[in-house]
């Protein structure tokens, strides 16, 4: 079997034959999504749905009749290296840290979907994701299609950032990598997410009831998608996610300062060059975007106001959590990996 | 102790001693609301609150600080009897099943809300109610305050009917017993829950993902409901409910047939004359009711419309399943039977 | 230009050119979704976007940037027959009532998304669409694709079957049809719609604090989608629609009576035939659907449930009322009138 | 008709004469909760509810049926003087500019919830109230019963402050007041709030369909809630405020940096200060606090996080945006207002 570096030096035609790939942890709220998305991709045959544990039941998932109508079967190494090229991987961490290096020793590229493989610093990732393995597998990359094609293009490994850093960073990298940011301001990101971010499992946290009519706060200062984030930004950053009662979507509300003398052009100007061929971004400028204008697309939304006289900045960006936040992403990295066009399969 | 007999040939003043009450199951959303309720209830001191088994750890119940601030304690029959007269019990129906029995052989009056006690037919309680004891303790009464208050008057076990079977009795009853319905005709309930009808157990099926967006039909045929509600209408019905994405609230609607030559005046006359003296049943007649308008109220609001031409009717009936459903209506049935207004607490 | 009955007689190869399609009604929440899926139809141009009337300011849609970034201009007959061959128009009845008539008269097709053109009987349509002409266009075909394929190909203006009737006649014409729906039983359709289907206009009726939270019954005995059910049914039917609090997505619960010796089998049996081929339609069976599988997807996903002692069956049928309820049946409706392979842009 | 400062020498017995009360703007959301307050209260008889102009037909208010069963009548100044010794004035701003001092001439109390009356700086207040008229009526107070109990006492014109400012000062002022808050820091409130706070207009925004699934931000740095905030606060502080798809709550989620050397014990010490003898504010500590926790109810949760390595904190404070936010707190501003125990008629 080829490596997927193989791949990218040409773009494949419409006749080369399809990439076999293995969706696992094919149940949760992700890797349905997955699913979704990889049966139209065209260069793409979905070969495999695995569930999360050895012992699983296979099933059917009746969402998807007539969409996926593969058995969800149990999982095993050799079980998913005999089906496919490339597995994408929707585990929790500590599940993927193991299943991960397994599967890119048997030679398949792997997407994942888990926060596992994303901090580059030893003793950050042994804080917050104690599974993980040190060193990570050679040619692992983690970053976002919009600012990290390069890195990502032939990556073995690619370690999809989370939601709220997708969100997040997209609105954020822009502004401070062209130093429009004043640097000894806080960067205090409000986070307000669906309540599908938590997971599929079934806990008092995730009850119909405690979350409709609700918002709820949890992990400020706690939280290990700070960590993420303050290394792609290289500054600390202040993050309070919250539970809103809705399924899907994700809003980063981002207050900070602009450094002194940055105008509202000189951000307008920065967006711009940003994404000027990014598909998956539109930039709403001083009308703020809506998680419903998202919903269920690959889109990051990305609005902002500023108060001149005082140097204020509010970024409002917002995402699909599911999609631009994981499987979508996903999707979207895999085809930068492959030198495929970012939007197959997305549109 | 004196039996709850004794307090109810007359009426207390205002400077009787209060009665000593406990709650069974009181970090249920039922027992929560029975706290909320019975705190402030005039007649009352809530001297204990009590888990559902004997190894739950105390705790306290964050959403009623400054409004019923006792730790939750663990169950057992001897620390019930200990601090109370009436024990309001708001366990499954399996576990009521063991308890009640138990507190009333200490003595204590017992208000249940669970289905072990409801069906008075020994063969359908053994079928739906397995747990169930058998003859049922003496002084067991079922009813609608409504309907059975000579029934409920001194009743050492009041049995609470089912948060369906409330909303469609009061609608049914009236018209059935006034002979309004035909005979041969189906009674279609067609009945649309909010989650917290579901429980507070942490399932798939009581997931917010799970819900939000959508509306999910259960146990047509099937449902216990069913013979409860055939057993106090003494006729079949169709009971087919529904899950819809509210927390709190209930909608039946009901579709059947009126008797060849009963009048709309006849129905609204059989309603006014049953709920002349009702201070809970709300008649809106053709302006039919929203669940909105009983939330977090022990109203039961019933509308009606009628096919003069083909004899059709639908009568729509809507009340919190927590209030009218379940804590209120146990309230009203535990005022009915110790002779006080029926009122008192639920205002 | 060459009328739409001269494109049916061969499938048009991908190297056709594409047919000229307007979206008229394109701010409406069915004119949005038109939008979304016409501009991934392999065979459409979208030519145009009109709003509702000469007035309207040209406006963008926010929630389309990168799908469709065309403005939405004022409507005239002119405009839209100056650049499209088919119009795809989602307007209030008695705006449909004028404007469609005049498309089909420049020679345009019409794809019509609302009720002015469903009635056969005169008086019927007289009666519950006062606007309507008389008589109606030649060309006129009411239907749904996956019963009425006939009667749609070559089709001048089809006239796309309501929301409610979709869900509902999707899940009983099998079963009339087969003769084994007992003819002297009621049959008893009661709906739940997402409040989308209420449509865009803001009235007390769609604000977001009346419905959150709540369940409130319209329009028994009094919904025109009745006379169209009874249509093709060719027996009375009562319908009692309801508003659910969600956006998108709706449920027709059915209750009805076997005729005496039909079997499940049978049931199940004819089902079966009736789609044998129909991409969108998923047959589920006892597991009764829900209205989270079918959101965002043109599939309308039929269950049911028999008390075989009894004769009594309940059938559950679930579809987007955006999607296969309008827009997306819109797009099938185009296809199948066209000669199209069906699923063109609904995959 | 005796002034208000008269009742407020003494506390009232049971046996003295209620209070006329009477309720302008009564079918608005404020407005209905106003009614379903006082007409508990102890100490007050609802004498009248008026409309929000003279041309409104009288009407019934459903929901409050067997609550409150009189007629919501038009509005005049003369009416209301007629039957009142106190009114609660539930209006537009601009409506409440001109209604509330023609109340006040005419002798009677009046507890205003519109900001009209809220900004003491007569440039702030025209340019955020233009209608207000300039000087505010003699006897006018604005305040918090936490905090301003001695300017409420004997008010003639209580002005009540914004939902916002409810939560956030409630918050922010124990901190801003003992000097814990480092005075060159930020103050960013990020503020959610329940659709109801939008008013019962119709409109796009208020839509259903617009907020379910969805969260929208608006007004950063032009809502006039912020000058409020600052006036009381004494510093500039960034305010973002959101609607989220729920109908009753608010949360605000305070971002800022403690003074150096504030430590975690001198803000809980600050916090058990200011509340120990507010019956309506919970304090949760660590446990931070969840907007259904206080729908329904008048009380305020406020809870807390600090990174004591960098001395930043994070406040969240959550109330009910129509009972604590609007209703309750205008009840319990009349309480103080009169001398009356303030928890009268709110529990």
């Amino acid at each position: 079997m080829q490596g997927p570096q193989d791949n990218t030096t040409t773009m494949p035609d419409s006749t080369a034959p399809a990439l076999r790939a293995a969706v696992v942890g094919a149940t949760g709220y992700s890797g349905q999504e997955l699913l979704r998305l990889l049966v139209r991709h065209p260069h793409v045959d979905v070969t495999g749905a695995f569930g999360s544990s050895s012992t699983d039941a296979p099933r059917r998932l009746p969402a998807l009749a007539k969409v996926f109508d593969g058995d969800v079967v149990p999982y095993s190494d050799d079980a998913v290296a005999a089906c496919a090229d490339v597995a994408f991987v929707g585990l929790p961490e500590a599940a993927s840290a193991t299943v991960v290096p397994a599967l890119v020793a048997r030679g398949l590229q792997v997407i994942d979907l888990s926060g596992a493989f994303r901090l580059r610093d030893r003793g950050l990732r042994a804080q917050w994701y104690p599974k993980s393995p040190d060193p990570l597998p050679d040619g692992t990359a983690y970053g976002l299609a919009e600012f990290d094609a390069a890195a990502l293009r032939g990556a073995r490994l690619v370690s999809c950032p989370g939601c709220y850093p997708t969100a997040s960073l997209l609105a954020l990298e822009p502004l401070v990598g062209a130093g429009l940011i004043d640097a000894a301001a806080d960067v205090v990101i409000d986070a307000k997410s669906g309540i599908s971010g938590a997971g599929k499992g079934a806990t008092e946290r995730t009850h119909f009831s405690e979350n409709h009519g609700s918002v709820a706060a949890y992990g400020p200062f706690g939280h290990r998608h700070t960590p993420e984030m303050e290394q792609e930004l290289g500054r600390q950053v202040t993050f309070v996610p919250h539970l809103v009662p809705l399924d899907r979507g994700l809003m980063a509300t981002i207050h900070t300062r602009l450094e002194r003398g940055a105008s509202p052009d000189a951000v307008r100007d920065a967006y711009a060059r940003a994404f000027a061929n990014a598909p998956f971004v539109r930039l709403t400028a001083d009308t703020l975007p809506e998680i419903k204008h998202v919903a269920h697309t690959n889109f990051c939304d990305i609005g902002w106001r500023i108060d001149v006289a005082s140097g204020r900045i509010v970024l409002v960006s917002v995402i699909d959590n599911l999609v631009k936040g994981a499987a979508g992403q996903a999707v979207q990295n895999f085809n930068v990996s492959r030198g495929f066009d970012e939007t197959l399969g997305l549109r």
